[in-house]
Order: structure tokens, then sequence, then C-alpha cells
């Protein structure tokens, strides 16, 4: 049978079925007990918001791809794109909260991007929004809780990498770009490792740089790798910008190893400068070797938005982590994410007079919170046993008119392929010692 | 400051702030484990499906609640407002699944609706649809999982009216209403509790009943209300649609008896039919006394939809829990749903240049899985102790030079109002102790 297209889901989008869903939520509560114990308090805001909030200011890559539309009474809306314009909306009407606010999300977004392997139109965000700190140490805190999280999730092995907007900018001047052209630069910059130098030059010198320019700024992006403290000695520290991005930078560097000790996961890219306009300074991204173009993780210090959607002048930092992609390279390096089982036992009645029975003898395997599922007595006994089996179920438990009257169950361990006689009272303690619940 | 329209959030829309997520997580969370306990797998589903699956059998009254809107290469979207028509539309995409499939969800919807007191335009459900059982036994299995989510949420009294479309339907069959008007009808009967009896008559009387079978009608199921089996010695009997749905009624009362011993809570009222056009037969709703109009969860019987979006002919039944009126009747019932608390602990520098020292502290805390907010060293230690003792935080540590020289921190317990000097290797078993943490 072939669906009809209207009956299809929508072309970039995703189901999750009980086992991707699990591994889904799996790594999302990791992540969150993360981010509660350092404060964090989880925030929920609705799908879709006011148009002209979230193009306040995400730059115009990311503006053609919000769905928008108008709601029946032409209020025109869109689905958030991020969770980070939506909580600058909360703080903006909300003045009087005391600072810092350290709020958390683990939510979806959506956008209208060309669906390729591993980019949906909805995908899951899990992250942080520490608001009201203008020190470096709180874009440290929000580094170190990334790495944290990532860890705790399962990820082995990853790179942060960290840069400063400013320190590009101050790049930028001492190249002659004028400010109007910033963030155009940026976000061509931002496009480097998706698609590769010759584009971005290309991007650069449409900009307004000239190819000359765009290509002596990109060999200097390049040198700087890993040797950003060559900057304080060159030609270039004329610029108080770039100073100043350079010295914010050097503090977070150093509050990371010294209050957090996670120096060896980070490095300075200056290269790394996010798609979002709304970045001011600090920005960062990890990067899983060996998994894919693009970035788990991401984020920095957006210091105007919430000014600008309205509310006091605030300074803020934040991060995102991408959930499908984290499991994606979770997954990659080998950790096992947990396999679905649907229940762990199947209470199967012999025939259809037995299934008031059997729903007592599951209920009361529930009550002693073992995952239970009632086979409903219109199958024969070998399809049954054979369901449970392919659905990964261990134990079933076999209910008939023998075992109600001499109150002994015949129970099959699936796993094992053994089957004992187990006393109704002692049912519960069977299955929890053979299967090691506490 | 008065924030902008444009910056407010989208009318009839709520934000969550932490004390509030957390209540809707809580009670989230225990319905979650309940389904789990019996074989359920969560399911996550796209925001948004075309349209045309979404108004395939919902009914007009909810078609002109479904926000709408064209994608950017024109296709015609809706956002859900609910999930049994998206997992429908899985079900019958995945024909070769082996069931019964057992499926639950955790998710937002969306109905545009004038807003009012506790009505949202967004609201979160969390559900089960079991999907390749047309017995008895299986609405009874999702009616007895109601009850025991309600109840592990926290719900302390509430009454599970049931009831069986095809007996209402018997029941218009008798007035001499022919089918065609049977869903209208329904949808009007529907509105009883909501709208009144006058405005129910009338709308049954305008859809072509005619007054004084209006009349007739709606006493007739004020008369059977607990007396369903008067129906059995009645005239309307001669209807083999009424005898059919009142057979099933009682075969589910009879296993909601004996298999789950739930009958004291479950009662029949014939003047439930839901609102929504797919319900096929049994059907039922949630009601707590003294908590206003509307029900708190309810579900039914859908045995069309699964073909009638383009898969096999296979039975359904299923049900959803409305979050929001959950917690708010939780609440009504004095249960308290833990009130937010922003971390156990504050790490307090004396100054500036203790931030890493204090960093370092609240990391090992973390360590030990004690939430933990780092204080940043830019206020007086006065301010942020009154900070902390504010935002709910227990205990304080405080950290200066004397304290890194001897080793010896300073903890104030804001509960106790007591302070003491702790050793920093027993600084953790210490706020344990004091916690009563494991």
């Amino acid at each position: 049978m072939i669906a009809l297209a209207r009956f299809q889901r929508p072309r970039g989008t995703r189901d999750y079925m009980p086992e991707d869903a699990r591994k889904l939520r799996e790594v999302a509560e990791s992540i969150r007990k993360v981010f509660e114990l350092y404060g964090y308090g989880e925030v929920i805001t609705p799908a879709f918001e006011h148009l002209e909030l979230l193009v306040a200011k995400a730059g115009e890559d990311v503006v053609k791809q919000i769905y928008d539309f108008r709601d029946k009474a032409g209020r025109l809306l869109g689905l958030r794109f991020e969770m980070t314009t939506p909580i600058a909306r909360i703080i903006a009407s909300n003045p009087m909260v005391p600072k810092p606010i350290r709020l958390y999300y683990v939510q979806p977004v959506w956008r209208y991007e060309e669906p390729q392997h591993g980019r949906y139109r909805e995908f899951w965000q899990a992250g942080v929004e520490l608001i009201g700190v203008g020190s470096p140490e709180g874009d440290a805190e929000v580094v170190a809780l990334t790495i944290r999280a990532l860890r705790k999730a399962g990820l082995k092995k990853f790179i942060v990498k960290v840069n400063d907007r400013e320190l590009v900018e101050g790049i930028l001047e001492s190249f002659g770009v004028p400010p109007s052209l910033w963030p155009r630069a940026m976000r061509a910059i931002d496009k480097l490792e998706k698609r590769g130098r010759d584009f971005v030059e290309k991007e650069l010198a449409e900009a307004g740089m000239g190819l000359e320019k765009a290509r002596g700024l990109l060999d200097l992006l390049d040198k700087l790798q890993g040797h950003i403290n060559a900057l304080e000695v060159s030609e270039a520290m004329r610029s108080e910008r770039l100073r100043k991005g350079l010295k914010r930078l050097q503090e977070i560097l150093e509050e990371l190893k010294q209050g957090y000790g996670v120096e060896s996961e980070v490095e300075v890219d200056t290269s790394v400068v996010r798609g979002l306009d709304y970045y001011t300074s600090f920005v960062f991204e990890v990067k899983v070797p060996g998994v894919g173009v693009g970035s788990v993780a991401g984020g920095g210090r957006y210091d105007d938005l919430i000014k600008l959607v309205g509310g006091p002048d605030l300074p803020a930092t934040g991060m995102a982590v991408g959930l499908e992609r984290l499991v994606e390279a979770i997954e990659h390096q080998g950790t096992d994410l947990g396999a679905y089982r649907e229940a762990l036992v199947a209470v199967i009645p012999v025939d259809a007079s037995f299934r008031a029975a059997a729903a007592r003898v599951a209920e009361s395997l529930r009550d002693a919170d073992i995952p239970t599922v009632l086979e409903f007595g219109s199958r024969r006994l070998g399809k049954a046993l054979e369901r449970a089996d392919k659905a990964g179920v261990r134990f079933a438990v076999i209910v008939g008119g023998r075992e109600l009257r001499e109150g002994v169950f015949t129970v099959r361990d699936m796993a094992e392929r053994v089957q004992e006689r187990v006393k109704l009272n002692e049912l519960v303690n069977y299955i929890k010692a053979k299967a090691n619940l506490p």
C-alpha cells in the first residue's frame, strides 16, 4: 500500500518510535541533571512567537528558515528557530527578577532547511541562558557545564573551539572592512567548514571586501589557529576592539583552567564565529572528531539582545546542544544508549476466560514497579510467547485454570530459555532477583 | 516599561518559569512511569502535519481551531491539535509492525480557542494509544492505567465517566434521527456541561431533530444516569446498535471490576460522548469534583481512523491527560507539587580574586551530585548571602583567603540560621547529612 502524500509526515520531519525516543530521552535527562546541578531552572515557552521578535536579530540566513504564518486574528507568527530569543523576551518583560538568572530548556525548534543526513526541519535543543553576568566567569561557567553535560550524556571525545567576535571584528577593522559589513562577513566566515574556503572567499569578496583582502583575512585566521597569543605582538593589536576580544578570551581560558580544570578540551579557533547575528563577543562550538560536518553544541555571549527586544540593558551568555547530533555522536563513539524493551514481563492467559485473572497478576507486578504487558486472551499460547520474545520481554507468566487452582504459575525466562513453577506470593521476588532489580 | 505587543508572547500562550515547569515536569514524569509500567513505549511526532491529515476525522468544531499555514514550498500544514491522528498516521504507514502496539506521548498541542481561565492555545497532553485490540479488555486496560497514572501523579479524588457512542447512536436511531445527523448531534450533546441544556436543546433542534424530540432525547439521557441497565428492558433495546453498545460497556465495566478492582471510581454517564468525530464506540472522561468545567483526561475507541488515513483496518483505543488541568486539580486537592529551589548550595567568593577557587569548590560539590550555584565575585558578601536566601538556597559556602589557607570553610545554614566552620574534605558529607541526601 502506498500512502497518499497528505497522509505522510511533512518533508524534513521525523517520528521518534520508542527505541529512538528512549535514546533522545536518556541523553536529555542526563543533560537536564547537569543543568540543575549548576542551579539552572527549566523554562518552557510557546512553540510560536510574534515573527517580529524572532527576526529581531537572527540574521538573514536564519530568517529565511522561519516557518511563518498568520493566526486567525491576522497576527504574524513564526515557529521558534531557537530558544534564546524567546527567553530574551521573557527577561525583557520581567525586568524586576533578581540577577543573575539561570534558565535551561529541553525543547524542539524548527528551521526550514534543505533536509539531509542528520538535519531535520524539527530538531531538539537542550541549552542554558545565564542572564545578568557580563564578566568572563559567566562564559566560563557555560562552557564548563557544557563539557560536563556532554560527558554525562556519554560523549567521550570532543573539542570545544572558542573564539571572540570582537577579536574577529578587530581583524576585519584592520583590513579596512567597514562595520556595516561585519555581520555579513561573519555569516560568510561561519560557512568555512560547511562550504569550504573558495566559497567563503567569494562571499567575502562579494560583500565588498575585494578578493585580495578576503584572501589575506582567511590566511590570517588560518595562521592564528592555536597561536592566538601571536596577536599580542602583531600589528593588528593596534585595534582597541581586537585587544578587548583577545583579553576576554584569555580570561575565559584562564578561568576554565584554574576554576574548572577543563583546559585540555578547549582550543582557540579564530574561524568560529557562529551563524546568528545576535552574538556580540565570546562564541564557542563543540566538535566531535569523525562525526561529519557541524557541531553538537554551540553558544556565546549576546549582550544586546534583551535590550533590543524591549528589555533593560543586560549582558547574557548561553549555549545549546543539538540532541539528535549528540545521540549520533555518542553512538558513533561506541556507547550503547540502551536498547528499547517493551516490558520486563508478559502475562499471558491461556484463553480469554482467564483474562481478568491475568489482569490481576499483571497489576500485582506493576504494584511492585515491574513493567508488565498483559497479553489479551485472543491468540494461542505459542503465538503469544513468540510475540513476547520478539518484543524483548524477558519473562512470560502463564495464567490458566491449573495455575489459579494451585496458586503456582509457570514463568518462562526468555533469556535463559528455562521455565519454572513459581508461587504467586513469590512471583515478584523471583523476577526481581533474576532481573537484578532493587 | 511597557513592552511592545510584538515583543510579548502571543495571545493565549504561556511561559513556564522554573516553578511551574517543575510542577508540569513532576506530574508528567509520574505519568510516564505508569505508562511504561504497562509496557507502552514513547513516540515523538512533529509539531505540524499535512492539514488534510489533521482534518480527516476531527469534526468541524476542532477543525476551526487548527493553526494552519503553508510552508515555503506551498504545502498546507497545521499544528497538531491532539496526538491520536499523528499516531494513526504512523501506524498507517508502518502496517507490518506486530500488533498490539502500545504507544505513549508527553507533548504540547495547539488549538486556537478563546483564551480563558485554565485554557491556553498551547497545552500539554500525556496519553496512550493501544492499537490492534478490538475487544473490551483493551478499553479496560486504558481506563485502568489512566486511573493509576492520575493517582500516581497525586490526584486523590476523581470520577471516571464512561459511555458508548453506539449506545447513544442507538438512542438517536430510536428517536428517528438519521445517521447523517449523528456526528452533529454528538457534538451538541458533548456541550451539555459547558453550555447547558437549553443551548444543546436548541442545537439539536436546529440540527434537524425538532424541539420535541430534542427534549425527549435529553430527558432520556438524564434518566439513564446511573441506571444504564434499565435500557435492557426498555423499548429502545429493539435497536441492534444500542444493544451492541450496551453489551460492550457492560463488559468493560466487568473487566474493570474483576481484572483491576477499580469499579468504585467508574460510573456510566450517557451524556459523555467526547467532542471529536473519530470516536466510534467506547468513550470516557475523568472529572474532578470542584474543579471547574471540563475534564482532566478523556479518551475512547476509534476503530475507523487508521483505515481512514490510508492504513489497514485496525481497531484502536486510547486516552489523553491534560497536564495543566491535572496540575491545577492536584493543587486544588491540597497536594504540594514541590516548591522550586534554585540550588541547594551557593558558593560565594569574598571578592573577585577568589572566583577560580570558588569555582573549584562548587565543582567538587557538583561532583557529589549536590546542586550548587556559583556566586560571581562581583557583589558584596552581604548582598550575595541575601540573594542566595531569597532564591531558596539552603547553604552558603564562603570562600576567601583565610578559608583557602586553612582549608576550613564557613558554611551558613540559611534554614537553621546557624554558621559553622567545616573542613574542605568534610564539606560534602556535612551538607549531605544536614540536607538528608543519600
